[in-house]
């Protein structure tokens, strides 16, 4: 029984003041947005139709380094953050690891993830300028529940498209979203033109983030006072998410440690930059080693097999072109359990940093996914999101190399959500009945040639 | 935007090392179990061959105020208390009120109940005492989930009877349950006497808690080496919980006050008592004028309209008899969604307290839980279980007196657990297919006069 602290919790003074934005410190900016049609260079007003306006200008800011925190945010933040930093003994003695594994809970979040952070915000920001509807898209419920609380607090109406598949695999998190009062669409809908483009192409598709996106997007712009918001991929989300890595600094330090290794689970990109970054500027600036690991789904590959070029962020085209390491914006990933994670392109910040070796990724399969998640639970009572259990399954790899060599390497991973959700996965996982899904060459190959039309 | 503290937590070395026993202080203590053969007095040792040996001493013990926390118990205490006490500004607002309300939130335990709190001091005296299979009934899960969690990380084998009503209702705990690695049972089943007679009487019974209660019972006293666990009712499972009032007292402290009123949603008792008599003591010795306001459904109200009288805890008549508020063990409640308040009786501490005006008790209807559940979830982020929902239903009824009268009263509530599993419930109350239940006198009456045939 170890009586060493297990839980770090800041005081609520020590909440971050400020968001850090790696983008003024990267030894190679990110290159920049353009528009799909003249192929010049993004400026903030042109995502003014699509954004709010200060969004916009934090998506391209390379220079401010912190970035406040609005009052009014960090007071909604209040209510759960710090979220704690838990020291995983019971993880630890399961897995026989010298290694010392440390995870940020942002399960215990009102909605149960760390999409919160970036939600308040954007809804925030969205009040301020005067809108009054926000619409958005969501995977497995996780950004559309955040969303969907957000803008109940700021007095915003939402319309969320939510993917097809992840609509009939967990409908308790449209239930949820409704209960906070938001309108819920499965995607693709015929509500938009983008959703009856690719019905009448493909009627039983169970849609994917990248046509979600589109038909928020198209609503967003069709409707008076109505702004888009995005859960991941673009920068001013992951700097809101940036959060997370300021307080688990903090909290790190209480434990007197500094990890080796940091973990995040990928989709596109805001949870593992909002975990990894604050640390990372360490790396860039005072020459620390330590490793930052995405692990993605081996099902939708973008970082480990995807290719860095311009994309779309959306399936129609609706979006800018972004700079991305991308398997095609028409890829469709298999109907996985991790719901956010079936994106196909990572966002232009952490493509720049894998690019330039900043990083590294792994691909996990969904069945080493969920045998991760299974041992957590045992171990920490706590039931992981399918897509945590991604960072789980990477931390586990870790730790049992460090079982082998001796060494105890300090981890630290971000338990982005739980998975009380998803518990039909985890009923699919006990019964046998999951499985992996292999993306051949073949497929990746297509879908990356078709972005040949794009000729830039 | 309110920019006071909304959220107290302890400092770890703050976590109690002692519950509090009212027992000890009660101006009339409870009245003594009986053993139903004999219709004598209850010693320790005869419920050794049930429960834990310590357990059995604590049930009986009226002499000592403070019992210390086992150190192993307070460990892993410490992975999630102390849970936070918040300052509800979101439901003020919402309500327009002057009260001050303040929640206790319990959701944040890592099977998102209070529950954990006896779970995982039972399972460690079960451990210490040599015990290697532990069973349990348990209503909507949240109490199975906790046991199940407790057993696995005291290397115990868990088997659960899990109401049937609640089983299908929310499959999603069974899971959860098996997650951790737990044997789930839908009672009545065929696997114990007592659960093969009721459906011989009566084939479609979807189950109660006495009914799931007889047959753990009847599983631990046929399996060597086996002990049966509670999750409320008893005086010792009440014990537990006071750490959640010993809390609440330090940190309502922090925050400047003391509560004018303390309420908490009532099944067996634990969770109100949990709360309520860490405060009530000082009313009990210090004369304060606190008011504890147990909140039960209509549909079974047993502290409403039940009768003080000796009656059993199960419903095929194998435990003590208990001097109980009760609403005789053979009535079946009706198949509403806060499965952990459909039980026939309460606990034989807070009937004598009852009996002694000491606390009081408010019956809602199911409309009027979920309608407060709403609110709550929409000011507050959260989506209460149906049984916090009588909490924060009968919060509500105080705070809009409070709202007529202009009086800024202090009102604490204990959110005993998160609804994430129960969104099915919120689905139904969504679409207008949730529905009150009324109970006859001619019911009630009926049950009660069968317990003449106890004969004491």
């Amino acid at each position: 029984m170890n009586k060493m602290t297990k839980r770090f919790i800041l005081p609520e003074d020590e909440i971050p003041m400020q968001w850090y934005n790696i983008q003024a410190e990267m030894p190679n900016k990110p290159m920049l947005p353009l528009n799909p049609k003249t192929k010049t260079p993004l400026k903030a007003e042109d995502l003014y139709p699509i954004f709010s306006e200060e969004v916009s200008r934090q998506e391209l800011n390379t220079t401010d380094i912190w970035i406040d925190i609005p009052e009014e945010v960090r007071e909604m933040y209040k209510y759960y953050r710090s979220t704690p930093l838990v020291r995983a003994y019971g993880l630890e003695k399961a897995l026989g690891t010298p290694a010392h594994i440390y995870f940020k809970n942002e399960s215990v979040s009102p909605i149960g993830s760390h999409k919160l952070n970036s939600a308040l915000t954007q809804a925030y920001y969205c009040k301020k300028e005067g809108v009054t509807n926000v619409t958005t898209e969501t995977g497995a419920g996780q950004w559309g529940a955040a969303l969907s609380y957000a803008a109940k607090v700021f007095g915003l109406e939402a319309a969320v498209y939510q993917v097809k598949i992840s609509y009939n695999q967990k409908p308790y998190r449209r239930s949820i979203m409704q209960t906070f009062g938001a309108q819920v669409t499965p995607s693709p809908s015929m509500s938009t033109r983008a959703g009856k483009d690719i019905l009448t192409r493909e009627p039983n598709c169970q849609g994917s983030l990248g046509t979600a996106i589109s038909e928020a997007i198209e609503l967003a712009t069709m409707t008076p006072n109505c702004k888009y918001t995005l859960g991941s991929v673009l920068n001013h989300v992951t700097l809101h998410q940036t959060v997370i890595g300021l307080e688990a600094e903090k909290q790190m330090a209480m434990a007197g440690e500094y990890p080796d290794m940091v973990i995040a689970c990928f989709g596109g990109g805001s949870n593992f930059g909002g975990i990894a970054f604050p640390f990372m500027r360490h790396n860039i600036n005072e020459g620390k080693k330590t490793r930052f690991i995405a692990a993605e789904p081996a099902s939708c590959p973008k970082l480990t097999r995807g290719v860095f070029r311009y994309d779309f962020g959306d399936e129609a085209g609706y979006t800018p072109l972004l700079p991305m390491f991308t398997l095609g914006h028409n890829f469709m990933p298999a109907n996985i359990h991790a719901g956010g994670l079936r994106y196909h392109g990572a966002g232009t910040i952490v493509s720049q940093l894998l690019k330039d070796n900043l990083m590294e990724a792994v691909d996990i399969q969904q069945l080493e996914s969920f045998d991760a998640g299974m041992i957590f639970a045992r171990a920490e009572g706590i039931i992981p999101a399918p897509e945590s259990c991604h960072a789980i399954a990477a931390t586990i790899r870790e730790a049992n190399k460090c079982k082998e060599t001796g060494e105890e390497k300090v981890i630290l991973f971000n338990l982005s959500g739980h998975g009380l959700i998803d518990m039909a996965s985890y009923d699919m996982y006990l019964s046998g009945s999951l499985q992996n899904y292999e993306v051949t060459d073949e497929v990746v190959n297509k879908n990356i040639s078709e972005l040949d039309s794009i000729n830039i």
